[in-house]
């Protein structure tokens, strides 16, 4: 807000005016804009770092009891690693003076010198600190995607150093085109939340990883058939796919990056709305699908369809009506159910489902900008698609073969069979249960 | 707030003075005020779209193994549709010019024209999707509450159709009576968060279900003595109800409708403050009940006592002092502990006490108002309770009927025998632990 | 905010400048500032709230499947206990007239009668409601705490005695000292949100008790060696870390005690982006320390790591750089790692690994303050930690004893063997599986 010198009658029409200017400058004064707006940030991050629970609890009941310690202790580790690397690299990676390029500064992030704060422009309208958390908490997310795909095979240190290339320098880069106002930017490429810079990037990472790394043994047969290998525990899946669509609200809601205005709010809550709304219309058409095609529902399937939704209406949750969102995140359910089976005939084994429901449904909620929104582009939705998949995918595959290649990715044989949390860990998740009891 | 015209000094002398007056209308400008009450809502409601994963939780934990999955498919399947039907139906018949009568519209909920919104008062207090948020995960708590009672013998599907003409239909109809200025609300009826429109509401669908489709085998025997079937996972179940009682702050806090005021703030903080103790109460109180009655503390009637507690408080969680809230949560604990014996008695099977929770608490809450809102009145609030709870078994009972002699509403004795994870979902909740690890 | 009689020249001027002016008085007028602290408390307390839930699934994921129920049930009363005895005793007996001394009054806690309440100065810049409700959960945290350490073999009711005489007079009383601004606030300790004041007043209760207590049957041979038995479910544990995790941004950020300026946001973006760093280092620093030592990571050390960083960083979470909070945090990771076989050489048996992670890395904490802030000093510190432990030592002790030769605190041989479900209980938290599938 600019300081203007007005005459008292002048300015008290303004004052009187102004709020009912819908957006107009005067109406929510800078102070206060910024606290809300900071505040925004905050709770809504809290949210979104409350999805790394959700990814461990997703992936703990997908897995069978002898992997369970080993993916908790992968979740909590990547989810520290990436806020680490965030700071000391990522974040100024991603934003700082991008400006239509590919990528930003080499530095790491520090808090502003609050001594130095004069005025209401050097606040700006957000405390520093709370973008660089709301921002932490989505590389986070993203990593979460690869640890899903990959688990109960690859070895712990490798999966963290992949992890912090990732979380430092992939995700980070391919941010920086869109988000931290580089060529993608420029080019009119739309992704609101992150269908593909959050999503689909972590979907890349994993979908390059599985085809390297190669199925579990016992998963396929000889013959092509498909041995399921069921998670240990539906409940905690369950769970998960709850607390990461509870998250979703502050990953989509916070993404408006402000709060305080009349536009900012409505828009969170239509945000709020279709994000629900999508992830809803997710479940129900996986569950009608599988009802149909299998005579059965199929709980991890409508958990599944309820991830697709809520990364199908991700890149766009604020331009769709309420139909439409329902109509994005149905569409989503049906990619989770055909997707599925489709990635087992080509053998990639992928634990949770999570390049079905990041990756395409990514895919899908990119390409589903323009059906709401004037601004997208057909075109240039897809130019983005590629042209992210190919970075990550390229920069993905240099480096899980590096590692393979080195350190090896893979657990023996012998460690798989006895589960990695014997193996890489030396305990076990449920000592008196399941395959634990055995031992008693 | 009118655009009055005022000379300089008055202006100032309104602008500096209205602030010290609580909740005087200039105080805090639309736009602001605007933006806080929309925030409120969606914060709120996500806290109660998390009670969600509470119910799952606890009835999760509540049921055998062997039914597990299933309980969590239909928990999450019955989120889904309520929010599908709530748009499509419910809220708009809820709210949409009932004026004092019994229903409002059959018509879907759409976003306002942004683009018409040009004025502070086209704006309104609060965004119209932020409400349709808060209102629609009310919806999902009544009928979470029906899955819980009727767990590990209906059949998926038919519960289903039953939760959808539930939330499109029962639940916003009585809703419309009170909250959507229907004829209880011109009659004076008081219900501050719906310990009679969510939670009785809920409870006279699951009673009337539990009398229609029947107890479990094996709960009672021919000599009337019960049966326990004890729950799967207790820490689940406590899970579950520590989720419920962090959401019951957003149901009954964002009940407040407005945060913008010193007013409504107070009475939020207020709020907080008596949910916890009213919870807290009947905790306490139905452990030392237990203790003495039985010699041993019971973990599932301290859990119930927990959510007695809390329903109990809803109905009015202001106006009470804060010994008052610990008086009527206690009475709460009191009800749980007599009702879950007493419901045994007449052999009515509710697997995890949703009956005792969420209906007769509701009742006790709704008739406690008058104790502590002058504005009550006894009468009033017995009309109130008896028009809704005649309606809801009345309609919810033909319902039950119609599904029983058509679809069936029932899974056979074989496949109550073997549990419906087998035999509705073909698969099994925790494959290596109990039931599961004996087909190893 | 006093109503000063200002030319409209003069008030213009304040009026656009204001804002302008960090921090300066009249930015955000005294209503809008009453409802953003108001609600800082609320939301933050709620996350506070949900701590409750994370110790729970941290302590039944650490126990063996035999004591899991009991460890759900204690935890649960606790938090009631807490909630009810700090509103008719800890409130006023920590804030109310301690003025400089040790302790305040013996009266409980009442709202203030809102129809008194004329100005905006007679409301003051929060409800009194919410202050309470932030306060409240806190003390139910330090009660957590102590439930841990003396899992698997203290009675379920003397522990409830305990917890009942801490939250309504220890915890009150040395927080009287520094929050309620006592002797050690006008002696100039820090503690920004408890490190001491809540986690190592915790610590030192669980301490004093273990002590008194002894360990479990089996923990130590006679030949000094340590036999671990290990946790019935890392997953819960894992997910009870992650709760604690995301309820820390409450509790360290709502320390703040206000939101609306400046200031206060930009604080508060500070303090959750290095309470989140300290954890991680923490996660991180345990891992690569046990893969050193041990050649293995253990899952249980590095969630210890994350709980330690985040206490570690509670006493001064605002003045650190990000990477000195990571630094902090890290030593936090340390402290651990070493601290727990630490106790076992005493043969001090906690089973969760409360008092490294609580009283240690709380201790570190506090010592840590005078690193970045200014105002602190070393040696006060020191004061504030030994006035403070003693204290809770030797009331806690008096108390232990006095319950340990009356009503007695430990189960017997027999009861700790079958474990305290079915002695203390009469039922199974996992019937189907583990312990109670045997039983089938």
């Amino acid at each position: 807000m600019s300081v203007r010198i007005l005459t008292p009658a002048a300015f008290i029409f303004v004052l009187l005016s102004a709020p009912a200017v819908a957006g107009s400058d005067p109406a929510i004064p800078p102070q206060t804009a910024f606290v809300l707006n900071t505040f925004l940030f905050l709770v809504m991050g809290a949210l979104v770092m409350w999805m790394a629970a959700g990814f461990t609890m997703l992936e703990a009941g997908m897995v069978r009891s002898k992997n369970v310690a080993t993916i908790c202790t992968k979740n909590i580790a990547l989810y520290s690693i990436a806020g680490l690397m965030y700071w000391l690299v990522g974040y100024n990676l991603m934003y700082d003076g991008v400006s239509g390029g590919y990528f930003g500064s080499l530095t790491w992030f520090t808090y502003p010198d609050e001594a130095a704060l004069k005025t209401a422009e050097d606040y700006g309208s957000y405390a520093a600190a709370s973008d660089w958390f709301f921002q932490m908490v989505f590389v986070a997310t993203a990593a979460s995607i690869v640890s899903g795909t990959l688990a109960e095979r690859i070895k712990l240190w490798p999966l963290l150093i992949f992890v912090l290339v990732f979380t430092g320098f992939i995700y980070p880069i391919t941010g920086a085109w869109k988000w931290g106002a580089g060529w993608l930017e420029v080019a009119g490429f739309l992704d609101f939340a992150g269908s593909t810079l959050v999503h689909s990037v972590g979907g890349w990472a994993a979908l390059s990883g599985a085809v390297i790394l190669g199925a579990r043994y016992g998963k396929y047969n000889s013959k092509g058939q498909v041995n399921p290998l069921p998670g240990s525990s539906l409940p905690l899946a369950t769970l998960g796919t709850f607390v990461l669509w509870l998250g979703w609200f502050g990953f989509n809601g916070g993404s408006q990056l402000a709060l305080a205005s009349f536009t900012d709010a409505s828009a969170i809550a239509r945000i709020f709305a279709n994000t629900n709304t999508a992830a809803a219309a997710g479940v129900v058409t996986a569950m009608v699908m599988t009802q149909l095609m299998y005579k059965k529902v199929d709980l991890t399937m409508a958990l599944n369809g309820a991830l697709a939704g809520l990364v199908s209406i991700t890149a766009e949750p604020l331009t769709p009506s309420i139909g439409m969102a329902a109509l994005i995140g149905a569409i989503g359910g049906v990619i989770v159910v055909f997707a599925v089976p489709l990635l087992d005939k080509f053998k990639i084994d992928d634990v949770v489902g999570a390049i079905p429901v990041h990756l395409f449904a990514g895919i899908w909620g990119t390409l589903a900008v323009p059906l709401t929104n004037p601004a997208g582009n057909f075109i240039t939705q897809l130019t983005g698609i590629i042209a992210i998949g190919a970075f990550v995918t390229i920069v993905s595959s240099i480096l899980w073969l590096v590692l393979k290649f080195t350190v090896g990715i893979r657990v023996s044989r012998e460690d798989e069979d006895k589960g990695l949390d014997q193996a890489e860990l030396g305990l076990e998740a449920y000592p008196e249960f399941g395959v634990g009891s055995q031992r008693m």
